[in-house]
């Protein structure tokens, strides 16, 4: 089975059953990409570990041979975080997919970082409680995966992002030294290894559990429809909701060529004479989404709604939720290729932004469709394009890149929810000074000091970054 | 003036004017201490900054000569966070006391370290704004020792706590490099340096600037005090009130201790025959403050509340508040001394934490009150004494070690608001293995390689910690 001539498969093989290590070119195939497929690399042999004792052996294994250790969970990430190292080992951290404990006393939830996301919430659904961090991938990607990314969703504007929604962790690093960050009380002394943690996309440690805050789950949630004569009008309504003191569960927006685009794809009942729509959810008690509902709806009058509408039911707002569930997909049908990227602006500047990209789209001859969750400030336009076309991929590369250059220019930064990966990796260059990556550079140091944890990910080199300047430079 | 043999005294001189440089022994006595007078020490010199260049070139002569330097602001720290240290620099930022900018659109402040905590507040309300974290010592405290301590407050269990409600800092290394974390989003890719910077009790770097989260004001406040036969029945409704769904803006409770000193202190009209009472706030919109009443009259009622009351007034409202906020001079009226110690625990573990007290305090003769965040399981146990009695001070320490370390055995912390400093340094041994000791001083060299900054406050040694474990083992 094995390629028995290569020492660290051998070596793995003598830490877990031979099942569950993964050699040979064509066997290690299927984990060769995340979920951002551009990028691919075969590992030199994938690990699927069941405990965190297999971890630990693994990642002395990879110190001890100066052997890279890329972990992945599911592998839906977007932003190639989670691709393999041609000579290392990919430790796959699914298999440990167990629930441990729900508390419903301490409204926690311990996990293995292997649990898919949704599963937490299903099973404290029983207790009337739920995990609400909500990545669209919530049915497939697993938690040790939203640690990775600090993950986000449409319900984060109210509940907070991963980081929010985690009170403690262990981390294996790569001494196979096991470190407990946070715990049962979110408030903890010394440096805050649990937030350094979250976003680090495997660079520092393999997360091996995890324990979640739990969320009482709303007793309503009522939803709105508004459309908008300009894109202009819809991102300054986002601005004057929240300026209001109203915090939605979601507020979520979608622009022309984006509701086009699903209404084709699955009638949602969006206006496709809108120029944008918003989508919002209020939740609470009975009393106080009526009281949001009340300072809502003239909010969105005077900001310039041409038609404010309430869900009438349930099946009303499942229907309305799934158009927006299914945009991406509904815009891969209009166009035969499409790349979606993902940056955060202050939120009173996402009319700025959505119409300098209306701009850049138009430098490239691309077009781009809008879908996000503009509460939160975090843009996803997805550029539409034909990779046939003469250098259609180089245009993309470059107008993504204009977009996201943009991003950081108005305040904002170059990812919400994706991380930076191998993807993004040269926009680090422009948002951080070669002083704050060099200060990364030893936060990562610190804990990884051969830096065998997913390498070239997330941060780049001084060279690269001085590099990516000076192409930048010449570009422009 | 100053004592022109010492070299660092006059390399200060060069940097900073005169009057801003203070020496000798007499003069740097009024910053021998913070809040917490029982660690005094004397510095070498005391810089007075007014601008990051000034701070910047006095990092960077500390490097260069090797010398300690602990930053501090108005001094208000209640665990020795601030003390000086006696060979070496105490920078002090009050004067760099502007407010740069308010932008009412991304509803957040910049402000300079030296800004006092409710003068933001302030600031901000022509803009029915607000900054939420509202420590005891708001009126003196400043936004760059906050961020220090992570301080906390009254209002933090819906708000947040300070690194919830900062975006963005400017921080200068031992190096004199100048790093941004964080800006006007606050999801940020790289390391979490904002939160690491956190808590970090100027050990990382010297915070210049804050771009502080403001809050629209709520429209409405009602107050409730709630009375209680057993201190358990009303840990217990705690705990209810956040599992039925509510997060009241304030959830503080009092014990019997408490509320006598505090009765005959100002007579805010706490029951006298009550075991502990809670006060608590709901704060938002008219119909979601009446929607939350409405769930938490009956949560108290059914835990077990005597009475609960409604205040009539805002006039009463105050007086109720003005009760809870006078209770350490109040308890300090009835005993000679009294030493307030901070530790958080898992809110539903309350109940079993404050009967332990009584236990240990009964093993010492001691008596303590307890008036605390009772929202966040963030105590307050204050122990009253005699310092005049024999080995009072011996048997003070001795209980406080005791309460914070049960704090940790039911998953809790040593601290929720008041830091580590060298009060509890202690304890770092008990709360944390070695490993992750180690790891605290990892990621420490990471931005003080020569441990220059804030020296032997927070993360204890290797060393330190298993002489302690060894003294608590033989104490038995």
């Amino acid at each position: 089975m094995h390629s028995k001539r290569d020492p660290i498969v051998e070596a793995l093989c003598r830490i877990l059953p031979g099942d569950r290590v993964i050699s040979g070119c064509e066997r290690v195939a299927p984990f060769e990409c995340d979920a951002l497929p551009v990028y691919r690399e075969r590992p030199r042999a994938v690990a699927l570990v069941r405990s965190e004792a297999e971890v630990v052996a693994v990642a002395r294994l990879c110190r001890e041979w100066q052997v890279p250790l890329v972990s992945r969970g599911a592998g839906t990430g977007l932003s190639a975080g989670a691709r393999p190292d041609a000579g290392g080992i990919l430790l796959v951290t699914s298999p440990m997919d167990r629930i441990l404990s729900i508390d419903p006393d301490a409204m926690t939830a311990r996990v293995q970082p292997g649990v898919v996301n949704l599963q937490i919430s299903r099973a404290a659904a029983a207790q009337n409680l739920f995990y609400a961090p909500d990545p669209s991938s919530q049915i497939a990607c697993s938690i040790g995966g939203n640690v990775a990314e600090n993950a986000g969703g449409v319900h984060c504007l109210k509940y907070g992002v991963t980081v929010q929604n985690v009170t403690g962790l262990r981390l294996v690093t790569i001494d196979g030294e096991v470190l407990t960050a946070g715990g049962d009380c979110p408030a903890q002394p010394g440096y805050d290894l649990l937030a350094l943690v979250h976003g680090s996309e495997g660079g520092l440690g393999i997360v091996t559990e995890v324990t979640v805050r739990l969320t009482p789950q709303p007793s309503r949630t009522r939803m709105l429809m508004a459309d908008f004569p300009t894109v202009r009008a819809a991102a300054d309504a986002v601005s004057a909701i929240v300026r209001a003191g109203v915090i939605p569960a979601a507020l979520e927006m979608m622009d022309a060529l984006a509701i086009e685009a699903t209404e084709k794809f699955c009638h949602p009942g969006y206006a496709l004479d809108a120029a944008a729509i918003l989508l919002i959810d209020l939740d609470g008690q009975p009393q106080e989404v009526a009281a949001d509902m009340a300072v809502v709806e003239p909010v969105l009058a005077r900001s310039g709604a041409t038609r404010v509408q309430r869900a009438a039911d349930a099946a009303q707002r499942e229907l309305w939720w799934k158009g927006r569930k299914s945009a991406f997909p509904a815009v891969g049908r209009l166009s035969p290729d499409y790349y979606c990227i993902d940056g955060t602006v202050p939120r009173h500047r996402i009319g700025d932004v959505l119409e300098a990209i209306d701009r850049f789209a138009a430098r490239y001859q691309l077009r781009v469709a809008n879908v996000f969750h503009a509460g939160d400030g975090n843009l996803h336009p997805i550029i539409m394009f034909n990779g046939r076309e003469v250098d259609a991929v180089d245009r993309v590369e470059h107008l993504a890149a204009d977009i996201l250059e943009y991003c950081i220019e108005v305040g904002g930064t170059i990812t919400g929810e994706h991380g930076v990966g191998l993807e993004k990796i040269d926009q680090m260059a422009v948002q951080f000074s070669d002083a704050e990556i060099a200060q990364f550079l030893a936060v990562k140091d610190a804990l990884d000091p051969d830096r065998l944890l997913n390498p070239g990910k997330l941060i780049p080199t001084l060279a690269h970054c001085q590099e990516y300047r000076m192409l930048r430079k010449s570009d422009g």
